[in-house]
């Protein structure tokens, strides 16, 4: 028995989530079906760093699952890749040891935000941004993301559809954001990230890139503890998980 | 009575094509039922510049049709974009001449074609690119390109499934490659594009660029008049109308 860790990518596009659910199509569901092919029949469980949800995307999603296939590690990529749709994808396989969890081990992750700021929509962006016509003062959101850095109890962040039971205080090591032409992209590293937490943190962003709200009501904000006192959920389209961190 | 020409863009990945037909949704028959809606249930009929295959896109389609509503030209293109899904939308509506036709008063159209040259393919660039892994010569394909440009009989470049009685006699004016880190752009300019001949030139370029051709092979294939001289038909996603002429 080995086992195996992958980075994989996804489009989240036609998914309902990563996580196996009753309704719809996941990620989840499609990588256990190839294995299960691959292990002729045999159910094989897949653990992920931690789910995404519905048309959120990755580029670098980590996962583990156990094997007695005898197959080398460089093989099980174009193996297990060519019994996935063309919108999931494995970027690496390598052989850890029995002890690697792709939850529990994980030290952080950064996600990335893309919106498309135009005054005019581009279709051919739409999967995978968030249109955004209205002029962006970047310094304010700048601003913004100071505040957000460090150590806080980001309860005001969290969709109050948790089922965390434990606090809410996360570590947000990086909070930055890109401008290059029109797509500017909001980038958040952290030791872990409540449920919407990075598209609430992104619209929010917004807000205060629009001047509805100022950069300094952010400490306010987390102090409230309140999911009212921030701002609204971008959607799930511009998020990606971009890379998930392991000691 | 006047007559609207629009510029139109779409994703054609889900599409069946441009043009009405008994299998499958079309871009065409999807403007059309915009359309009708916002007639009040008459039937509009809408001609375009020309038809495109399933899984092509367009940047710049043109269309026209008749209409008896009185809404000024501005309100026009959010009116009906509103109406149609979100891999459509109306660039541009403008009052033309009742003597205007979409169809028949084309000078040229440009098509470009997108490839994506990098060992590792990505999933977030595969609807709108063709993926490529091996190395291509661009001073190879741009040798081609000089050949491919002028007015020549282009049978050996248009499928066998062609319902064009005429001759295949066309000018290109323009055939270029142009390579910005991963994407490589192919820029076909011309007087008129047969059946799948963009995607056929493009499958030549590409054999020619991966070295199983010759540049100098090019004028032999035109030459020849037949499609088996020519190379294979590149994949229809990464096509895009680009642009059509009218004088």
């Amino acid at each position: 028995m080995e086992r195996l860790r992958c980075i994989i990518q996804y489009d989240g596009t036609h998914y309902a989530g990563y996580q196996v659910q009753p309704n719809g199509n996941t990620v989840q569901a499609e990588l256990e079906k190839a294995l299960k092919k691959m292990h002729k029949g045999e159910g094989i469980r897949v653990v992920a760093s931690g789910r995404t949800d519905s048309g959120v995307h990755a580029k670098g999603q980590v996962i583990h699952f156990d094997t007695t296939l005898r197959i080398p590690a460089s093989n099980w990529r174009r193996a297990l890749s060519s019994l996935l749709p063309d919108d999931i994808k494995v970027e690496d396989v390598e052989v850890v040891s029995p002890d690697f969890h792709a939850r529990y081990d994980t030290t952080g992750k950064e996600y990335r935000y893309f919106v498309w700021n135009a005054q005019e929509e581009d279709i051919f962006k739409r999967l995978y941004h968030h249109h955004v016509r209205d002029t962006l003062d970047l310094a304010a959101m700048r601003e913004a993301c100071a505040y957000l850095e460090g150590e806080h109890d980001f309860t005001s962040f969290c969709s109050p559809k948790t089922d965390i039971k434990g606090d809410k205080v996360r570590t947000i090591y990086q909070a930055d954001v890109i401008q290059e032409e029109e797509r500017i992209t909001f980038v958040f590293r952290g030791s872990g990230f409540l449920y919407n937490m990075v598209r609430i943190l992104t619209g929010t962003l917004l807000e205060v890139g629009r001047g509805e709200r100022k950069a300094s009501e952010i400490p306010g904000m987390i102090e409230a503890r309140n999911r009212d006192a921030a701002g609204k959920t971008a959607p799930a389209r511009g998020l990606f998980l971009w890379e998930v961190y392991y000691t």
